[in-house]
């Protein structure tokens, strides 16, 4: 069997052992040098910062998070593990630790569905105000590949808007859009400071939109995007393609939108499909 | 109407002009300034990037790209923006440019399904052979969160498994796994080098897998982690937290996914759903 770095421990398929998470990362190590050590460390560390940071995600520790202490009994792991997933954490931007207020959420990102189609604004009922500066709106002949996405000619036009969403001020992300032209012009008199797209869309072309393909990815921030979404250059942001259909299957509404890791998070919902049922 | 940076155009709600994007762009910046020309030069490059970035994703340029000059016409714009645009796009890794072979696709990613339940295995059927480094396989008490999502009693014991997964020998994610104790302990018997956790949770539990909860995030590798991913300190990963229940809605299987961001990108199709019929 191939392992990395350590050895995996024969089978235990006996009756389970009490372990926590240190004494059984450490009983792999059984007279390993400081450098192994640290390793197991930063393995439990691992441990730890990923479980808190999905807690504030989920919006435990609304006033704070346990002393280290107590977050070392709960994880079963030393205060020194302890320390090194909340640096870790504090450097990634999820939490503040200053000496009287001890550890805070430095802010909570929303939730943003992966199941059905809607808005920002539609997703963000009752967490805050979202507004769209409007950086660009225009029209414009697309790249041919844009322009075969939407099922276009090659030198028919769209509207191109780029637009900075903000949630109570802060921005949130950055979003590219290309609208067929024919529902795209009449958008460009809508108010698209405080309206999603989408609704609009539904308005102008009288029916309901039907689904859209998404394709979602990391990134680190461009110098350039950084400075538009309020953050650090190389600061991790969410990238999404999202092609939008209506109802009828027309593909009207093609999208590169920047989320900042921060503030949005992408929550679904998924079934089994069996291999055989697929295909 | 808020704007930033720039003046948004007045309503453009006539017959459409041929504007191509340079030019749309830079009618908005009449006498404007250098930096606000690099500025315009900077959100035209973006436009160019975003286009050819998913291209990549999507399988475009097998071949690789096509010349500078023949990028700027068909993007409409200038070979300086061209050339911003492909060293964005170099230093983010998706292509190598050398002198004699012109610009190519370093690695394209490969699709992970956001509308179904799938392993990576039964994902990536004829992408190559994924195989599992086991770097941990063992028995342990999992800290409350982790009990409470799993609805085991805070002292109850899973299984604790640590997985680097490779495609065709190249390290693609670094998967965390808590299993609950009935499942996990008869899979620390399997052959979990080469197989999904899914259809051995399937095997042990003698029924399909219901459905998941997904929870999508961006991050930047930390340096433990990315030197377990083969990356760079500070690379983009996709951060997935998947809390699997069986058919009969009893969740056993809770994982925190990192995946390298330039090996794998989510996909899915999602629907409209309304408001109205949604509450």
């Amino acid at each position: 069997m191939t392992t990395v770095g350590r050895t995996r421990r024969p089978g235990i398929s006996g009756p389970a052992e009490t372990l926590p998470i240190l004494i059984a990362m450490e009983s792999m190590q059984v007279g390993a040098g400081t450098s192994t050590r640290r390793a197991a460390r930063a393995d439990n560390a691992r441990v730890v910062a990923d479980v808190i940071r999905q807690s504030i995600v989920d919006g435990a520790y609304p006033t704070g998070l346990p002393l280290e202490d107590e977050l070392a009994r709960e994880f079963r792991v030393s205060r020194n593990t302890v320390r090194v997933a909340l640096s870790s954490l504090r450097a990634e931007g999820w939490i503040d630790r200053t000496p009287r207020l001890g550890t805070t959420v430095a802010q909570r990102p929303v939730d943003h569905r992966l199941d059905c189609l809607r808005g920002l604004k539609e997703t963000l009922v009752g967490y805050g105000e979202v507004r769209n500066a409007v950086r660009i709106a225009t029209v414009l002949v697309p790249p041919p590949v844009v322009a075969r996405k939407l099922e276009l000619a090659v030198d028919e036009q769209v509207v191109y808007l780029e637009r900075i969403r903000q949630l109570d001020g802060e921005t949130i992300s950055l979003d590219l859009t290309y609208l067929v032209s024919d529902i795209g012009i009449p958008l460009l008199d809508a108010d698209l400071e405080t309206n999603d797209v989408f609704p609009l869309i539904e308005q102008v072309a009288g029916c309901a939109l039907g689904d859209a393909d998404l394709s979602l990815s990391a990134a680190a921030a461009d110098a350039h995007s950084a400075v538009d979404l309020d953050v650090a250059a190389g600061s991790p942001v969410l990238l999404l393609e999202r092609l939008t259909r209506l109802a009828d299957g027309r593909p009207v509404d093609l999208e590169y939108i920047r989320m900042r890791a921060d503030r949005i998070t992408m929550r679904g919902n998924v079934s089994r499909i069996h291999e055989s049922e697929n295909r």
